[in-house]
Formats: structure tokens, C-alpha cells, sequence
């Protein structure tokens, strides 16, 4: 086995199988007029996950799947090592009409990581695991799989969650084969973790605003999420008169009209977002009896955090009021900000100096798994630019150049980690 | 056969009879939860429309089918004349999760009418038909059936239309086994009707507040209808700060929190509703790309009508300017206000008063049929009271007793119109 003193700076991704690997996932669930719609535990989610194993196996790695479909992978020669280890991963879930390199790109640079060590013969002090996070996009459940890895789910949290389609969790999961004992099972364990790093694309504009081709995070930003349903009544839209009607539409509409002051007031890194919308009954002449919407909010502060979703269920609260409709409100626990690991972040600054890569600090406004592993090792994140900070689209973009940069930052920093 | 003054103010309709078919009729499309799903060209709308054909054929009565789904039944001895004839009917179809009655006591009516008079052998100086007409809440499109009729479609026009739940007309119609050719050639001969007269439920409150039994309806609302898109960029909810977004259905949301002061700046009797919406792509971490919506607007009077229309379409452009987005507008033709013939109203009013039955004048805030038949033949409509003005939902009530009472004025004005 060859040392990793003589090959650290010096052992790279292959550049080529990294962008072969990406254009061939990025051809699973693609849709007519653009974009991927790869959305956990639907059927391209499955065929992106057996593609995934394909490439393992031709690799000659281990996989374990966990019960809410989290995959870890190994090479043979690490697989049945019990030391603390090092993870990588991101996740291959995507929205809907989403792009290509959000969650793959670090799903593929972990890969080709464990891959390159394998093919090298490199023996590291600590066993080095690819992972791939189960519905990071929360088509049920934002971050579901390092979710269940550090707090799990109950029967009953798992009962209650709805996809975006409006289907239960539970139908999709046991209908594609998965078991929900082994679901409530998931849990992990601490001790098998001695730090992990995620790469992943900035999503934001600031790396190219500033010129620079890794971003060091210093942590991530906190969110909070919750669905309010507004009930109405359904009337007749041309004979009931406007003073007569209570429009779940129209209050729906006012609180998201005033969503953007409640985030200025708070701070002018507060976003609020209402990304669904769907109305009952839904016909043209008929006035909406319920209106039903996600509401997305973040906060780099967890104080401003917690005060933003207050003044949030304040508005959603006047704003039914005002309007003579009921509400029905449900705020998802916040998940809080996270620092992430100081000496992880030295580590990734020094490789990309060592590869002679521009870096700078900065936060992560999107959630990650890496808030939830932070909780129970330390964590780092590498970020990559994002041409026009453009995210969450067909247009997402980001170059093969920095794509390869970043791997290999990601993968000096995995194996400065693993080596010590 | 019976002569008219012999029958006229005795012949009534079977309130036990038509009750039942009723509560048939009310029982094909039934959702759990409530409500009554039968929107037009549907697996129910297809199941009703054979219920009336059964009981149609059970009553020995002849039907003839249009190529666009209007549906024409005769007494036997009336099927082949040729003079002018006397219509009556409404519509099967209902709104999603609509009511047991809008459409349907005024068409189970028309048909105890026809069934009535062919049982007691009455023979009229004029044809009677009882008419089944398509597609009137707009599924496709607003009063589909009759205005078929009277302005036809063409080809291009019938591929442009698309359903509640996205689908293209033309798809839907093929699929279910129509013809549209044949729909393209479906034009009524004006020749052909001599009056026509719809019983309908008020769909409002005011017969209910003055405690008349009957409604002589004076006009119908003129009514606009629109679609439009706005077009922003979808972006990441986390990393996108407010001020760089573009969100689609925040402009839509302002645009209708903004449309009560329209319909308030244009009368008292003016509504605006927009009734659909839907959001692309759809992620609650994504911010919308394109928010579509509906808006149906009405004014009984036909100045104030086209203002209003003027008034939202500005608005519309506004909003669009003011959030920095694009947006596509789809205004249909609107459907002018209507006056009904004064004769017929006379008719009416001394039917109600033979049977006793209070009565007074008022317009229709509801769009009907009747509105595009009253520009080729003498047109009235019978209005009887909802229960707490309620329509359009699974609430919407009417009595037996006043649908009994309103059938029998329908009888009784039908056959005056025919008779005569």
C-alpha cells in the first residue's frame, strides 16, 4: 500500500470520469422543456439510485443501504473497518425542473474520491465512506436522511408527512419497496463518525462576485418551514357579492404580499419564501374555499431566526382575521444554524492553496445534510461558483474546471482528515 | 289527445318522481368529503349522461345527441315535427366539489315536463323539447354547449382549449368517443325554436330574503373571463436574496389582494374572482417561476362590464412592471349582459300566481344558457330560492317543495309558450 505522505497534493480525480459520471446522471429525469425532475422515491429517483449502485459496482466498492435509503460506500478494503470514519456525500434528489449539479455534484465527487483511493491503493489511518443522503429536497421531509441518521422517526412522524404531489410518505415508500420498520430503525452511530465534508455548488452569487474558485463555509444558514391551509367558503363567484365572501385565495394572497417587509424587518439576510400554492375547490367560477401554502424562512441567526417565524405566525394569524377565514398552521421544527468545524475549514483552505486555488469564507444560505452531521462530528463544506448564482433550475450552472477543482479539494481535505 | 285549455293550471308534475331523479342524478360523482365532482366530459359527466338517456328511454321519449353533447328529447309524437319548438333545459355538468342542483333541477324538470305531458297524452300546437346542454360551468369553456349553438367553433378554437386539470380539449373529447368533425358542424337552425325557458336555483340570497317562492328573471350578468402567466425566475429559497427575485406568485398574489378595489371602483354589483392558480415548479425551497391564474369577472351592465375589464387588464401590467416579471394575458370575449323577453316574464308571473305561489323580479348574477339562447329566440328563466344564498359547493340547498313549485311554473309556462 502506497503512503499517503507520498501522495498527498499529488493523487487527483480523474477529471474526465468525473464529467462522464455527471452527464450521465444528469440524463435521469430530465423533462421536456428543461430541467430534472428527480425528486426522492419517485420512479427517476430509483433509476438514479440503481445507476449509482452500477457505478459502485464497477468500481469494485462496498455499499450498505440504510432503512430510509441513505447509501454509504466503502472500498473492500474499508468496508469492514470499525474506526471512527470519514464521510462525504451530498445527495442525488432533486426539486422539480431542477439542475444538474445541485447534490450530484458532491454525490460524484465522493465517489470518484473513495474510487481514486481504491484504484491507488492508498491505506489511510481511517476508513474513507461515500455517502448519498436520502430526499435532501424535502419532498417529504427537508434533509430526510441525515435527519433519521441523527434524531430517526417515529411510525407516526413517518404517517404524517405528504409529498408535494399530495401523496402520503408512507404509500410511496412501502409501494417501492421499502420497509417503514427498518425506516424507524435508522438511527446512527456517533462514534462511527470521525468528521465529514460536503462539496457542493454555491447556489448563491457571491464566489463569482468575488473572483474565487473555493468557498470555505464557515456554517450554515438556519430555516425554519411550515403549511398554513386557509378555510373559506366556496361560493358561487358571480352571484355571491364581494362584501359576502370569505376567499381563502385572498387571504393567502395578502400574507404572501406582505412576506418581503416581514423579512426586511427582521434582518437583510432574511429570505421568506411561498413556493406552493394549491387551491380547492379550483374552478374559474368558483371562490376558493381553501387555500393551502408552504412557507420557507431563513435566518444566519438564530435569534433573528426564532423572530422571524414569530412575526411570520403573527401575519398569518392578522392576516386571517382580516380576511373572516380560519386557519389551520403548521411550523416544522426550526432547524437552527450550525458553525461548522474551524479545523476543517484550515484543512480545506490549505488544499486549495496547495492547489494553487483562490478561496474565501463564506455561509451557506441553503440547508445542507452537513447541519445535521455537525451535530455529531465535525463538519466541513467546500463550496464551487454558480454562474449568476442561479440554483433550484434548468439554468443552474457551473464549470467542469471548478467542478474538478473542487474535487480535488474535497478530496486532499478527506484524505488529510482520514491520514491523521 | 287532451286539449290544452282542458289541462292548463291542472296537469302537474310528479313531485315524488322528480325528487327520485334527483337524488339519482345527485348521486354520480360524489366525492368523499362532500360535494359533487361531475365537470364536463368526465368519467361522472359520462355516467350521468347515460342515467338521463336510461330514464330518457324508460320514459319512451326520443333523444337526439349533438356533436358537441347537447342533448334534445321529444315526446314520440313530437320528435319529427318540424315547427318551431318550445325548449326548456339546463346542464348536468357541476363545478369540482359543486352542489346537488345548479344545472340539475333545472334539466330533471325539462325532462318531467316532456315525460309529463307525454304521459297525459297532451298534444300542443308547438313541439316541446327538454335540452341537456354541454359543458355549461366551463370546464373548457363558459356555456360550451350553447354557445356552440349559436356561434359554433372551429377547429382551431376547440385545439386551444384546455380543462381545469391541464388537459387539452380536443384529447379529452377524442378519447371519450366524440367526433370533432362533427363538433365543428354543430350550429342550431334559429328556425328551430320558437321560446326556451331554464327553471334554475337562484344561486344568491335575495328570493330567499324576500320570502318569494319564484323569481322572474329580468337579465343575466354580462361576464369576462381571462387566464394570464406571469413569468419570473425560478431561484434557490435559501441563497437568493429578496431584493434579486423575480417570484411569479408574488406578483399574482398582489394582483389579486388589488382586485376587490377594482370590482368597488366599477359599482356595487360588480365581482372579481380568481378561482385557479397554480405555481411552477412547485418546490417549497424554490422560488416560483410561473404562477398561472384565472379571473372571471361580471357587471350587469355592459358599460361598467368592458371598464372593468379595462381596470384589470391595467392592473394586470402593473403588478408585472412592479415586480419585474412577464406576463402572458388571455382575455376570452366577453359575454354581454342579456335582457329576457318581457313576454315570457308575463307568462311566468301569471303561472305562479295561478299556483299560488308568491313571485317577484330579479337578475341573474349566475351566467346560464339562457343567455346565449336569448339572442336567437324569445328566452326566459324561473329562478326558485338557496338556502342561504349558497351555490357552487357541497352546502348549496334548495327544497323538494320549491323545486316541485318551480317545476310546475315551468310546466305551466312551457306549456303556454307552446300552446299558444
Amino acid at each position: 500500500m502506497a503512503q499517503l505522505t507520498q501522495l498527498n497534493g499529488q493523487l487527483s480525480v480523474d477529471g474526465v470520469r468525473l464529467r462522464a459520471d455527471l452527464e450521465a446522471l444528469g440524463r435521469i429525469g430530465e423533462v421536456a422543456g428543461g430541467g430534472i425532475s428527480r425528486t426522492s422515491f419517485s420512479a427517476a429517483d430509483a433509476q438514479a439510485r440503481e445507476w449509482y449502485l452500477e457505478r459502485c459496482a464497477q468500481a469494485g466498492l462496498s455499499v450498505e443501504v440504510d432503512g430510509v435509503g441513505n447509501m454509504f460506500v466503502s472500498a473492500p478494503a474499508d468496508a469492514h473497518r470499525h474506526e471512527p470514519a470519514v464521510w462525504s456525500g451530498s445527495h442525488i434528489d432533486t426539486v422539480p425542473r431542477g439542475g444538474r449539479f445541485d447534490g450530484a455534484v458532491g454525490t460524484v465527487a465522493a465517489l470518484e474520491c473513495v474510487r481514486r483511493l481504491h484504484e491507488a491503493k492508498v491505506w489511510l489511518a481511517r476508513p474513507v465512506r461515500a455517502v448519498v443522503y436520502s430526499d435532501e429536497e424535502g419532498n417529504y421531509s427537508h434533509l430526510f436522511g441525515s435527519s433519521a441518521l441523527v434524531h430517526g422517526f417515529t411510525h407516526a412522524q413517518l404517517e404524517a408527512l405528504t409529498g408535494r404531489d399530495g401523496d402520503r410518505f408512507v404509500d410511496t415508500f412501502v409501494a417501492a419497496g421499502w420497509d417503514l420498520d427498518r425506516a424507524t430503525q435508522t438511527r446512527l452511530d456517533p462514534q462511527a463518525v470521525h468528521a465529514t465534508v460536503e462539496l457542493h455548488i454555491e447556489q448563491g452569487p457571491q464566489l463569482e462576485q468575488r473572483g474565487d474558485r473555493i468557498g470555505v463555509v464557515t456554517g450554515i444558514v438556519g430555516l425554519g418551514g411550515a403549511t398554513l391551509t386557509y378555510r373559506g367558503r366556496a361560493d358561487h363567484a358571480g352571484t355571491t357579492p364581494m362584501a359576502m365572501r370569505r376567499d381563502a385565495l385572498l387571504a393567502a394572497s395578502a400574507l404572501i404580499v406582505g412576506l418581503p417587509d416581514i423579512a426586511r424587518s427582521v434582518s437583510d439576510r432574511a429570505v421568506v419564501t411561498v413556493g406552493v400554492i394549491t387551491v380547492e375547490p379550483g374552478g374559474a367560477n368558483v371562490v376558493p374555499q381553501t387555500a393551502r401554502l408552504s412557507v420557507d424562512f431563513r435566518d444566519p441567526d438564530g435569534e433573528r431566526l426564532a423572530q422571524l417565524g414569530r412575526a411570520i405566525t403573527a401575519a398569518v394569524g392578522e392576516v386571517a382575521t382580516r380576511y373572516g377565514v380560519q386557519v389551520d398552521l403548521d411550523v416544522a421544527p426550526v432547524i437552527a444554524p450550525c458553525t461548522l468545524d474551524e479545523r476543517i475549514q484550515k484543512i480545506i483552505a490549505g488544499a486549495a492553496a496547495g492547489r494553487g486555488l483562490s478561496a474565501s469564507q463564506l455561509p451557506s444560505g441553503a440547508g445542507h445534510d452537513s447541519q445535521n452531521l455537525a451535530t455529531v462530528a465535525p463538519t466541513g463544506m467546500i463550496f464551487i461558483p454558480s454562474t449568476g448564482g442561479r440554483s433550484h433550475c434548468p439554468q443552474e450552472h457551473t464549470t467542469w474546471q471548478d467542478i474538478e477543482n473542487g474535487a480535488n479539494v474535497l478530496l486532499d481535505t478527506v484524505t488529510a482528515l482520514a491520514g491523521r
